[in-house]
């Protein structure tokens, strides 16, 4: 197996792709190696940075250093030991037009040179372009791919087969169901990099989402030219592995400087707000005061430090099952990330797949997108198909406390005494704990993960408050039951589910509505507890 | 002047304040310097962590260290030669109950050691006493607040006059009313260090804006023991300035490793997610494995560059006039840091006094309660009183374009030539842009920052919505237009603008409604535009 996956969480995923010259962990950013200029030596990248793969650009080696790096081979022309990647030059098949070799050329050439993952010379789809052009690139790409893997010979070396499409959704679905029929190793997603550049963040989560869900999930994919930090989270998320950056190197030489939430001209920095050793050694004002070359290779530096700390970071947050709180923290860098983390909803099912049912980590609640979390679509899709086989004729609602699960409440305690206790009451009610989460929970299966591992905030919003509306008038309507008792926290609610609850009386979803009230938001008073004791034996005489 | 405030936004401000071992600006954080335990020795801080005040604590230098400190001086024993500060040893009043010393010995002794700025022994309410008892820490810190300015004799010293008051808001209020009539040269906020350990953020606000409002706003303030970073962004957006932190030591000696938005144990930790030079040089699993003295050296060294690192931050948000914005992402930390940060609704007319009226910078919206902003509140005041002068018949509005302003747009190029050239026309027609940020912007006013200079998500929120319905409402009523002209996006608005028009036309708002689609979103249909200067002349003949 290439590609061996460690842990998952939403569409991320952390996972080895083993190579001959090692193993990439990914999530993982490969730094670009322009042969012209090393801004960072591949060495220095390797010792002082623990980058472990970098990537570089076969066509420009072809035409440029054909004969040093064909008798070497690309590792020791490049002096790094690891695992090299090799584009293919459909970079510059984008922005020239053309270029100055075949196919063929390109794949015997790459294997000449022995990289560790190599990629054909495909045919961008870039932006702007017309359906019918679109759909050209597509098809002749993949004509392209066949004609790779009939050339090419070599063993040990791996293959990544791109998908291309561009905004035109359906071309990157058939793209990519068609180049996932191919035996390569990796599959990639074709230049988003005009979007990028426009922040159009939304098309780049429907060209992802597009692509993954017709390519096979067990093989890696790398996502072209989505070289700086604020797009990786999301693009993880939805399950991109791998990365390629040039821009630390880039924004470099335009004396800008990277953070994980944008790009700011160095000239522009007043403070230092970096801990790398670039900015812990030097202030902006010290490196704006160097000669150009120096002052280019600190930003490079800093650049890459932020790039890759910001990798390192989205990989902690899969391992501890937080990839969603760490994307709705992040989309906060700028609304078009914003727009791009609402449009998720749309993809509930898709991101729940790769979701855990189990973590070791309460769920947060961190602001109303937190609503579209898979973990709530996964309660309420079961939730909306429960029916209760004993078919009670009660429902007893009972709010949630802080401390969960319920069943530890001081309210649960007093229930259990003088009504759950008794197996003549209980077969005709059903109690279910309202959640600010999850809307409804029945009591049976609170303690499942994460119906009762999870934090909400103290102040309830209309997210809330819809969301128990809704889940309620489902979960009445597929049972049927005749009373309903709310055991109603005024502080928390006021008179909001009462009114809806006798809304719905008098809309006959059931014929009999009992409100107590909480005292001090925690437990029944015992002349209340007596009324209710009798209501619900009452019920049972009435059967 | 000892305090001087160079850049503000919200209530957040970078200041100097001038003592007589140097300046510190602020934010600032203050590494508390444990005598006994030196784990990062205040040479270092200086040198190596550019710290350039710390502080430390009285009390325990008296009882432990007295000849050698009032020999040397503070900064001589400690070896550190920027500002110093030192706590009177309250801290230990309220965890011990009582001080082996009088609030006059601490005074004369701070004096005789000759830090740069001091704390009397003022007693800390705590939490979870009763108000009879918070309302005695209160009266006896004001006690003694008065016996130190009049003991005190030293030149040269600043002296901090602390708040009490505790959870009791009224009491907080209090508090700093009357300490504020002292002639302190710094106040501070007295131990919210319970609430902050429960995360009660909520309580946080209530407590530092009762305080604020009733201290002299040219004076810095210091918040008492708030040492993690996550707490900072709020605190500082309240319009703290000052915090002190022993959590960086202390965290590490009990092996967690701070973030900035959270703690972890060192143990749990798999991937490097920080660049500073510990982490630069060590994986987490390294430093697990060294021996425990050199564990916790390192482990405070990380701890307080993340510290640092969050104060920097934080003073370049302030620069950059985006301190909302960096608070609204590093709110989502929490449940109940979110809590907190919408709590800010209920302030924004104290938040609005710093907030500077023009910036370099756009407006960001990236989260529904981006519509909580000061700016937001502000234009939404000055609308609610507008009354146009020349009582126009009738309101022309007009949706907004991605780009600002709208008289760059095709539409106003369309109603400029037909319409806006016409003084006869004009001095009917009141023209509004519909707004996602502002709700309404009179097109006289739109080119005033930041009514063209904001950034909204494409897709529209019912905040947006409600934000919109709510100006219409009220500048309608406030206006009494005849008729009103809706040139409706209906990509983005549907008909729902539409309907709502409708129906207060049908509550008899004003008469006559006129709704024109928007071809293409952007501009109005050649027969439609003779219509509508039809109309538009008409009303005039109407006249």
């Amino acid at each position: 197996m290439v590609f061996e996956i460690i842990e998952r969480d939403l569409m991320g995923r952390i996972g080895r792709v083993k190579t001959k010259s090692g193993i990439i962990e990914t999530p993982a950013i490969l730094p670009v190696i322009n042969p012209f200029k090393l801004t960072i030596p591949p060495k220095t990248l390797q010792i002082e940075f623990k980058v472990n793969a970098i990537i570089t650009n076969a066509y420009i080696l072809m035409k440029n250093f054909y004969k040093e790096v064909t008798a070497a081979g690309v590792h020791k022309f490049l002096d790094f030991n690891g695992p090299i990647m090799t584009d293919s030059g459909a970079y510059q098949l984008l922005v020239y037009g053309e270029v100055d070799a075949t196919p063929e050329e390109i794949v015997k050439f790459q294997e000449l040179i022995n990289p560790d993952i190599c990629v054909f010379l495909d045919v961008p789809t870039g932006s702007g372009v017309s359906y019918k052009t679109a759909r050209k690139t597509v098809d002749e790409t993949l004509r392209r791919g066949r004609e790779c893997l009939e050339i090419k010979s070599k063993e040990g070396i791996l293959w990544v087969g791109p998908v291309q499409g561009g905004e035109f959704i359906d071309l990157v679905e058939e793209s990519a169901r068609q180049i996932s029929r191919l035996p390569f190793d990796l599959y990639a997603l074709g230049s988003p990099t005009k979007f990028l550049e426009q922040y159009n963040y939304s098309k780049i989560v429907e060209m992802i989402v597009a692509a993954k869900r017709n390519l096979p999930l067990n093989k890696p994919v790398h996502l072209f030219g989505a070289g700086h930090p604020m797009v990786f989270p999301l693009a993880v998320v939805l399950g991109c592995d791998i990365f390629d950056s040039a821009s630390y190197a880039l924004y470099a030489e335009g004396e800008r400087y990277i953070t994980p939430y944008g790009t700011k001209r160095l000239s522009e920095l007043k403070d230092v707000i970096c801990t790398c050793p670039v900015c812990y050694k030097h202030t902006p004002s010290e490196i704006l005061r160097m000669e150009k070359k120096m002052r280019i290779k600190l930003l490079a530096e800093h650049n890459l430090h932020v790039i890759l700390n910001e990798i390192n970071n989205i990989k902690y947050a899969i391992r501890e099952g937080r990839l969603w709180e760490y994307l709705e923290c992040k989309s906060r860098s700028h609304p078009t990330l914003y727009d791009a983390f609402k449009l998720l909803k749309k993809y509930q099912d898709y991101l729940e797949k790769g979701t855990p049912t189990s973590k070791k980590r309460a769920l947060l609640w961190l602001s109303d997108e937190t609503v579209n979390r898979p973990e709530i679509k996964r309660h309420l899709d079961r939730l909306n198909k429960l029916q209760i086989p004993w078919q009670p004729r009660t429902l007893l609602i009972v709010p949630e406390f802080k401390n969960k699960p319920f069943s530890k409440s001081k309210l649960y305690n007093q229930l259990l005494n003088n009504i759950l206790m008794r197996t003549d009451i209980l077969k005709n009610v059903q109690i279910v704990i309202l959640s600010k989460m999850f809307g409804l929970i029945p009591i049976e299966i609170e303690e499942y993960y994460p119906l009762s591992q999870h934090l909400t905030p103290t102040i309830i919003s209309e997210t809330h408050l819809n969301l128990i509306k809704d889940t309620l008038i489902k979960f009445i309507s597929m049972n049927y039951f005749k009373k309903i008792i709310l055991l109603n926290d005024e502080r928390q609610y006021g008179s909001i589910l009462t009114e809806f609850l006798l809304n719905m009386r008098n809309e006959n979803k059931f014929s009999d509505l009992q409100v107590f009230k909480l005292n001090n938001s925690s437990y029944i008073g015992q002349e209340d507890l007596y009324k209710l004791k009798a209501i619900l034996t009452g019920d049972i005489e009435n059967c």
